[in-house]
């Protein structure tokens, strides 16, 4: 954990409201790191429903198995995350490791192991000694309660330099909802997913199966489309949880996410996520810019995505917006390495609004001096335009520094 | 131009032998740089056969569309190279400043155009004054001789931090024949191509068509199997000149690749290009340690290869080699990423031969120190195997370093 805060971070930090029938604690089982808190366990009440998306890594950690196999249940009581382990590429003792964290926090609260959803995030490849645990997770039990929302982003972090939390609150039906969420960073972080952990709680009463609709098609546009280092975890989960406690105030319960009395849910809680995954793009692993890249007239929002990426993805285009360079050319290198269809005599590249090349070629109207104002900013965003077609897309992504050189190059010295 | 050589550079650089047919010299047109050269004429005898591959950019540069399309001729007399400035993003300006350059080139020697051969390397989006070749063009004619690699070499570096040749010489029927080799990199290095500008020349009578296969063929392990950052340049050009001179002495003429005269003739060719690729990784930019990534057992060479690439390209593992840290954790990560059929539990991962992981988990008898010392070696060897078939495939990569960022943060200024 870095000590010098991303000058990215927020300045609003939202009060975190409490939601009905989940209940908070955190705790030092000293994993790995000294002097924090490193264990987080979150009691949710009976009937909360559960949907989750993880890594494509094909080396997927041990607790990324449990919970994929779990979610089938559709149910959660319980979630247990601790940090400076990944408990990811460690063999059969991986899985012993996830099943007796599960088994002694069922014990804690009285559920079934199956109940139990975790998450990992650390170190890749050194045994996680769940033993560590046991106590512990009986006095977070007795322990928890409605608050503590920015402890619980607080010990999940890892190298990120500030907690990730978001709220919204939203009509459902005529009853009053509230979204939760929090994440964490902050490198090897890459569509998709785009962040390592993060998970959402609502009192709505969803159906897991709704839930898991409204998860997939909220994550397209927000978690999915921040990349930090191109790197995939082999450990990224996105966990919602929806204890249907709203539905004592007579919010209406959903089973289907294409209902339309859903549409101002839908719309808060992907505003949820899209924040939370700009957080983890604004405390990318030494970044001092955060960048929005927009690819529009491409053939189709898929290829714009892609293109998108390239660009979002190229430690050139990064280094130059590191040095606070316009340098335009390594984005028209990274529109072509793509692989996408392009027309180099047609594309067009703004900065910040201000457009540099036009048509192919440098536009005679750029002002360097303009230009070069506008890139020591904190926030730069970069316009692509291939007049091909309609296909639009954006990503965000930050700038890739010595810091993260450092960061990466000392982590587990 | 770095003024500090890469520790990597080889120690022993090859007296570079004379090429009958072909005659070289070099300027300072003041393309951009000051003090040194960055303009280079090579003359080639009438009846030399060229080939050609070429970048997989979608915005490729006006000096690659231009060989592209001379290519179809398949007869060269001439090569001009610039550094300085890449001509590419140049709208209908680089389309001119291309075929002027050719066009005084042409006049110099005593040729066609279109048996000009062009590549230019630099500032990507800058209009390139082709009228600062006239003059210089002439000069060069008069001045071309048989010697001079070297400065040849050196004409056409960017931030090379030493300039890259390489020679052979093999039998070809009875006699002699001689294969030379130049190359400049050092970033936005990735297959396909791997390296910006290369450039073979042999007295070996071969056809156009003979020596473009041989070229296409030996590009797959060797430039295509580099990668410095992953990023593609639009201007990748890697042409060979056969000038077919040594026909006057008795080698045989050559029309197709598989003749089986030409088997030594193959081998050492292909040596060249592997020596010149090499080379590329060995000054990547910023580079402190060159590493080699070896997949086995993977279900193909294909997808050997795929995995090789996303470990070589992984920000996270060559920040690592950087930090002289064997974190296998992050080549686990890198093999999950690359999408290709892996099973975690089969997976063992070795460093310089210390095995420090086997069966998806750490290698028990792994001796930290042990592998500390290797990993402050200047060349890394990472070996994976997979378990699962025969796939084999090797690449070649550096460390991403502090001082990489440095030098794209700051190359425009």
């Amino acid at each position: 954990m870095s000590s010098k805060v991303s000058p990215l971070a927020p300045t609003d930090v939202p009060a975190m409201p409490m939601i009905a029938g989940v209940r908070l604690a955190t705790a030092a089982a000293g994993i790995r790191y000294k002097g924090r808190t490193d264990v987080l366990l979150v009691e949710m009440e009976k009937g909360t429903t559960v949907a989750g998306v993880f890594t494509t890594s094909k080396c997927a950690s041990a607790p990324v198995e449990w919970c994929r196999d779990k979610l089938k249940g559709g149910s959660a009581r319980a979630l247990v995350v601790n940090s400076g382990n990944a408990n990811a590429f460690t063999g059969k003792s991986g899985k012993q490791a996830a099943t007796l964290t599960a088994q002694l926090a069922a014990k804690a609260i009285g559920c079934k192991p199956a109940e139990v959803f975790l998450a990992s995030t650390g170190v890749i490849g050194e045994p996680l000694d769940a033993t560590k645990f046991d106590g512990v997770l009986d006095a977070l039990a007795l322990d928890a309660g409605p608050d503590g929302w920015m402890d619980a982003a607080k010990a999940i972090m890892t190298t990120d330099t500030f907690p990730k939390v978001a709220t919204a609150t939203v009509k459902l039906g005529k009853a009053k909802v509230t979204i939760n969420g929090m994440a964490k960073g902050a490198g090897m972080i890459a569509p998709d997913m785009a962040t390592m952990l993060s998970f959402i709680f609502t009192d709505a009463p969803l159906s897991a199966s709704c839930l898991q609709a409204l998860l997939k098609a909220g994550v397209t546009d927000t978690f999915n489309a921040v990349t930090i280092d191109g790197d995939t975890s082999t450990s990224d989960t996105l966990l919602a949880f929806a204890t249907g406690a709203a539905a004592e105030n007579g919010a209406p319960k959903i089973s289907r996410a294409s209902d339309p009395r859903l549409k101002a849910f839908v719309k808060a809680f992907n505003a949820v996520l899209a924040d939370l995954a700009e957080q983890v793009a604004r405390d990318g692993e030494g970044a001092r810019k955060l960048v929005e890249i927009i690819v529009e007239g491409a053939k189709t929002k898929v290829s714009a995505r892609k293109i998108a990426l390239s660009i979002a993805n190229s430690p050139l285009v990064k280094t130059a917006i590191a040095g606070e360079d316009a340098n335009w050319g390594r984005v028209v290198m990274a529109v072509g390495k793509a692989g996408e269809p392009a027309d180099r005599d047609k594309l067009s590249i703004s900065f910040n609004g201000i457009r540099v090349a036009k048509a192919g070629a440098r536009d005679p109207s750029y002002n360097e001096k303009e230009v070069s104002a506008e890139m020591k900013k904190p926030v730069i965003q970069i316009k692509v335009a291939l007049g091909l077609g309609k296909g639009r897309d954006r990503v965000l992504t930050c700038d890739l520094t010595k810091e993260y050189v450092a960061i990466n190059g000392d982590y587990r010295s």
